[in-house]
């Protein structure tokens, strides 16, 4: 047992945190029973599987729910500690979810997502939308149901956001985009004219060998400094990252056999989620405070590792020995080469082959679409043909089918409206952190030499030894001085391809 | 979600029932929480597991505890089937339990078992009984105060046995062991003589690739009718089984690198508990009943497709081309060799490296020193010098160390006291099978055909369908009409190797 636990000199804070204890176990229970689910579950075992997380979520409910009082009453109170308002505002946020949404309407959404997921396997599989489209209309009256339920203020796409990004508004998202989406095209045209980063590269079709790929793995992971007796490394269909604890956490990847980039990028993003996991300060272990705020926060640490370290001049360098001792096709490149080839910026359909410039022209059409899903302004049948024209107006391309276009995503059928923005935000936190670490350290000569240790340090000085302390926009006011400022992306962005 | 779970007419059943769901849940988490621990948590996550655990047996406690008053009130009911019944034993024994052992004793329980495993591993690694010993004495201190919460008739150790094998008494022990022990010495002692079985072998100092061997194994699974679906093979320090659900159970092995035999007999073992498992009728799902009555009768299982099936003439026949097609140095031997090698009988001081015959020694052993320990009868610091002198007097042999002698178990250090005998009720009940079943069978030429199926039906009809509808006493009345006789075991044994 754990010797010492967060404590609280406010009584009704520190109950809260006790009776929180088993809230924190199921949540140990369902990141393990979700993680098992997707790597190591027998195939034939879903049904059970399912059963056992709707038990359990109903037992978790019946907890939250029950803090309600102790909220209510701890409220009140004026002489509360920095942790004190956090662990008030996240279980507060929790009790505030299951005290609207009528246990009925989740289970309806669970079931409701578990069979359109299964349709949309078959329907992207197929390419035919129409097998999907009810599940899809099933589903987004059933959000709708949910922002009734909720409440908000302005347009009723904020009660979904705020889901996944604490006070995140359509306001907020549509500056970033009016911002961001003319000078991401600007900077593609020019790079697209100019032509120094490729569309194409010989080494994108190079086959690998899957156990040459673990150890060039691994040599990262020991790069990467990830605690062997903390962490592991499995496979999945699509890479993910899971927290048990802060002295458990666990990512995935896949291995396609081809274009190692992917596999390398996979790897990367999913161990910049994982150390903001294992940098959480222990002390807040077992408390409401031991999670990161926002989608938004973490998905900032996966993509600044991912595309501002890991696309780097400096770490494509840093790593050529470690291509070059485990990928024998390697050596024919020089570092620059290894470099373009890591930066090919090419408009495709597909959001995650994106490159950093476009993937954020995917974000902004599944949120213009979510939005207007959830308004009501556009139904689930006009979507592969909304899909089509945004996608020309944006990206410049259309799908030529259902599969390369609007069912590529897995989000939908799992109910998950209000999810995808995050990851543009990801991207404008990155760019944020970005600018600002540059002033505490020379980051690109740390990278040159190795020293991932000097950012791993600042990141969690900064964020991740935080936790759940403050709101998303509270805490990177805190770090930034500034919320959501997509500018920091795009001087990072045209310097990096423009200069 | 599963569209049928067992129902009861019985209102007040089929209220308990719906109240087991969440208890069902947990006992799932808890599953794969501790399949988890054994094979794929990294190493520094052992904290937070065991917090994770704790909390969660008091969420399960309190839904046991909280079904109390219906099972009072079903139990005036006298129109009751077979089924409702069994669910009325089921949960009645559980709340029984949670309600007469305070919380605080079963945490103060596993907090000292917790401790006691870390100095039992450093004990057993440098033999030294002493550094176990305050430990030992603690926790059979906490296991005879366990005793008399939970109440007894005679002897205070039957509260224990009670616990693993419902209704099993020392009376009932001492008759199984005093008819046992003298035969199975009779028995050892003609072996030895005659030589017809080998004491040593030149297989058993032969090494192998674990790549081999884990072909041999896939090949056996696939023998065994393994269900790839529903079941899995993984690696772990001590070989166990794992059930989730009906459709998820999964077991573990082990490759120490040499004397293959071991290899095999890990996996046929851990199967027979498998079979077991995914063999309960899967309209018990979800319910109290969908679990083997006692530990005796799954370790019949066991024990039935290890030694009974696995180490005879026809099975070593059968199998003798998965070895020879992996395992080279396999090509050298004919068939019957094979069998003598699988068949080694040589008194040894480690329980786990025993033969079917000198095994039930190291068994009665430590039944009789359990005993005594909780009736006071000797102390923890006496234990080794006892061990030593009962080890002569059953086995022939003494340890010349601790770590062979009394520190090679981990159960006592976990507080598993009554445990034990459980491994000669499954032998017992094991020959109670072999003599039933050629009833209805020609055994042999089933085996010698590679029809397992027809033993995996029988086996389901007469066990495993059943669940825990029955108690372990019933249910071997109802098939064998006779309950824990040792004789057939005996009869067995004595045709094996004495004829």
């Amino acid at each position: 047992m754990n010797a010492f636990v967060a404590m609280s000199e406010n009584p009704r804070i520190q109950q809260i945190i006790e009776k929180y204890k088993p809230i924190w176990a199921l949540n140990h229970a369902f990141a393990l029973l979700g993680w098992d689910l997707e790597t190591y579950m027998p195939t034939g075992a879903s049904e059970p599987r399912g059963f056992a997380q709707a038990q359990l979520t109903m037992l978790k409910q019946e907890r939250v729910i029950a803090l309600s009082g102790l909220i209510s009453e701890a409220q009140k109170d004026t002489n509360l500690s920095e942790n004190d308002k956090g662990v008030l505002r996240i279980v507060g946020r929790e009790v505030d979810y299951y005290t609207k949404v009528p246990s009925t309407l989740i289970e309806q959404l669970q079931r409701t997502a578990t069979e359109a997921n299964v349709v949309w396997r078959e329907a992207r599989r197929k390419s035919e939308f129409s097998k999907f489209q009810p599940y899809l209309e099933k589903l987004v009256e059933l959000k709708r149901l949910e922002t009734e339920k909720l409440g908000y203020h302005g347009h009723p796409y904020n009660a979904l956001l705020d889901k996944f990004e604490e006070g995140l508004t359509v306001d907020d998202v549509d500056a970033i985009f009016s911002r961001l989406v003319p000078r991401l095209k600007q900077i593609l045209t020019k790079v697209t004219a100019e032509k120094r980063y490729p569309a194409h590269h010989p080494l994108e079709s190079q086959k690998y060998e899957e156990a040459a790929m673990k150890k060039v793995n691994m040599d990262l992971l020991t790069l990467l400094g990830m605690p062997k007796e903390n962490f592991r490394l499995d496979i999945s269909t699509h890479p993910f990252t899971s927290s048990m604890a802060v002295n458990d956490v666990r990512i995935t990847t896949r291995y396609e056999g081809v274009d190692f980039k992917e596999a390398i990028s996979h790897v990367i993003h999913e161990s910049g989620h994982a150390i903001y996991e294992l940098q959480i300060d222990p002390t807040l272990e077992y408390t409401p405070l031991v999670n990161a705020p926002s989608l938004g926060l973490h998905e900032s640490q996966s993509r600044f590792w991912e595309n501002f370290v890991g696309r780097s001049k400096e770490f494509t360098k840093l790593i050529h020995p470690i291509l070059r001792k485990n990928l024998p096709f390697v050596s024919g490149y020089e570092d620059d080469e290894i470099y373009r080839y890591f930066n090919m910026i090419r408009p495709s359909l597909i959001r995650v082959e994106a490159d950093e410039i476009t993937y954020n022209f995917h974000i902004v059409l599944r949120y213009e679409l979510e939005k207007r899903l959830i308004a009501g302004d556009v139904s689930a049948s006009e979507i592969p043909a909304v899909w089509s024209n945004m996608m020309e107006e944006y990206v410049g391309i259309k799908p030529g089918t259902d599969a390369e276009g609007s069912l590529q995503d897995i989000h939908w059928s799992s109910g998950d409206f209000g999810y995808f923005p995050t990851y543009s935000l990801g991207n404008v936190i990155a760019g944020m952190i970005f600018n600002r670490i540059r002033k505490d350290m020379n980051l690109e000569e740390n990278i040159k030499n190795g020293r991932l240790i000097e950012i791993r340090k600042w990141l969690r000085e900064h964020i991740h030894g935080w936790g759940g302390i403050y709101s998303p926009k509270e805490l990177q006011q805190r770090i930034f001085g500034e919320v959501y400022n997509p500018d920091r992306l795009i001087a990072y962005l045209e310097s990096k391809f423009l200069t």
